[in-house]
């Protein structure tokens, strides 16, 4: 039974949505004739469809022009930090330093070959979106539109003179996006699109082929979409949960509508956090994430901060832990976090503020 | 509903175990306080608890000696197929050709280094091991020890003078091997092991940090080791089923037993191959696969070849098309395709049989 007084505030592998989990273990039990989606082969016309149809309501969800392919490839967002590199690097690239990850996929095209950073906000502890200016002679400008770890957003779809990449591991399906200003997007699954185990990527194919190295296969994106993501075995039942986390977008109303209640979701909180005199956050206002929510102590009560974690602990929150490179605490409030589960939280810090300011 | 009439011997993603799908099923439901296993952060106490008692139950399993390391990656072992080459190769490595996926792991490799192909049977459509001599001046040996699409395997843990590299998908876990014989050994999950989505890595340490090139991050084991698995977001619900996978086996007796039941249900089948007028084996008897038993029909009634699969399929059997490269049919036999199962096949192949030939 699943428990309705559970808060899952986990950054990810995050909440899901009740109906896609309930798919999933229907699945689990009998997709086909009794047979489990665990053991269907990925070559059945059965487990082809799901692929097709996963594909279809991506372009449809996320209004994908042509000219735009889609994949879904294991090994993590990690292995796109190279692959972009391998597939897309000339020469030179140039990358926006805001924060781990960011770092992690310059360290990463570091080897490939030459990389600017045309801006970086480690200066501040990543707290804020640095400004930059994009040169127009590298082969690409990479990007991570959402910073998991400081609560930084990239929230406007960038006008760039170079193909534009963006890491949108965490805000991918959280609000329309114009995908057309992008060359390349890549997203792991487990914050808005499903189970950990796969990654999107969706690759203006016009970009592809322009590199003299020779890519190994199975890093090669032409590969996989040639193979239409099945090179090799698939993450099957990783890909069934995007599938189902797509129909239940749609069911909901798409990403306009998705946006609004992320909207409305962080207003709340945010508004929360600056009201009460406890917590603070940590983030400059304008590059506050939608998605993920982090706050700390005001500096009088930082010796509270084990209390707060327990309180919430025994409301049921969970998942609230700030990243030990930040601290203090991180929401992260993602499609399928339900303004009730916000609602419990701002509840819970308004109780632990009364509790210790009279 | 699980269907009883249903006989799956799909090449993989393959059966699974009804106590892993069952077990699986409830951790979609609930895995701990509500949470499913869908939606629980990798950094949970409650998942490394998983993490590390899969390690640990791998080990006894296996009968993994001291000294080494055992990771689980996303990526499929196709990814393996360069991430060896990249970990091992200074210069030049050898390989045995046993088949289409010792063909990609070859080309993987001669990306990076000089690749010597040591024995090869694509002569006669690789229906057989091919005899060879290994040389002791090399970085390391490749070999495919079963070959799915063929139904050939090498049964013998052999001895190298080299460090002995073994790609074993589609037979680990099928019997107790002699791991000290192995330098490293790989194997999708999605056969033996458990749900698609995980590759599970035994690396003998010592063989690691010998080579000069600059290793990307994501490719290297050591990088993996030193994270516990956990470098990036594993695939948390396909190593859950590989946890499973190790409880029903210890459950059942172990690795000792597990291989009784495999050679049995080998047995069977080809006692019936041998036997029955209609069908034929396609490989040399002393290299049959007793994971994967690939047969074609006499000449004389290769006309009945569609005839057999519907007929099979009106007799709940599937997933025993043979591979294009091959034709005829493979019905694969991995650990959990019970006897009953194999039974069926075979009175639907005796049973064939009398209704075509008086």
């Amino acid at each position: 039974m699943r428990s309705k007084s559970i808060h899952n505030f986990s950054a990810g592998p995050g909440t899901m949505a009740k109906e896609v989990i309930e798919a999933t273990e229907k699945a689990i039990n009998n997709f086909w004739n009794g047979v489990s989606i665990l053991e269907i082969s990925h070559r059945t016309k059965e487990w082809i469809k799901v692929m097709k149809e996963t594909k279809r309501m991506m372009k449809e969800v996320m209004d994908i022009p042509e000219g735009y392919e889609i994949i879904f490839l294991g090994g993590g967002a990690s292995l796109q930090f190279l692959m972009v590199a391998m597939n897309l690097m000339n020469k030179k690239a140039c990358y926006l330093d805001t924060g781990i990850w960011a770092s992690k996929a310059i360290k990463e095209a570091e080897n490939i070959g030459e990389v600017k950073i045309i801006g970086t906000s480690k200066d501040k502890n990543y707290t804020y979106i640095p400004e930059y200016q994009i040169p127009s002679d590298y082969d690409y400008f990479h990007i991570t539109t959402n910073n998991t770890i400081y609560g930084t957003e990239i929230r406007e779809d960038i006008e760039s003179p170079i193909p534009l990449v963006a890491d949108m591991s965490s805000d991918i399906l959280s609000r329309p996006i114009d995908i057309s200003k992008y060359s390349l997007i890549y997203a792991s699954a487990q914050k808005n699109c499903g189970a950990a185990g796969v990654t999107i990527i969706i690759i203006k194919k016009e970009i592809l082929g322009k590199v003299n190295r020779k890519i190994p296969t199975i890093l090669d994106y032409q590969v996989h979409i040639l193979n239409d993501s099945m090179y090799n075995t698939p993450p099957v039942i990783s890909i069934f949960t995007v599938n189902q986390t797509l129909k239940y977008i749609k069911k909901l109303g798409g990403l306009e509508k998705i946006k609004q209640l992320n909207e409305e979701k962080a207003r709340l909180l945010y508004a929360e956090i600056d009201r009460n005199k406890i917590f603070k956050t940590t983030v400059l206002k304008k590059d506050r994430s939608i998605m993920n929510v982090c706050f700390v102590m005001e500096d009088h009560y930082n010796q509270l901060e084990n209390d707060f974690s327990e309180y919430a602990f025994q409301n049921g929150i969970i998942g609230i832990k700030g990243h030990r490179s930040v601290g203090g605490f991180r929401a992260s409030i993602y499609n399928a976090v339900t303004i009730d589960s916000v609602h419990a939280l701002i509840k819970c810090m308004r109780d632990f503020e009364q509790l210790h300011i009279h």
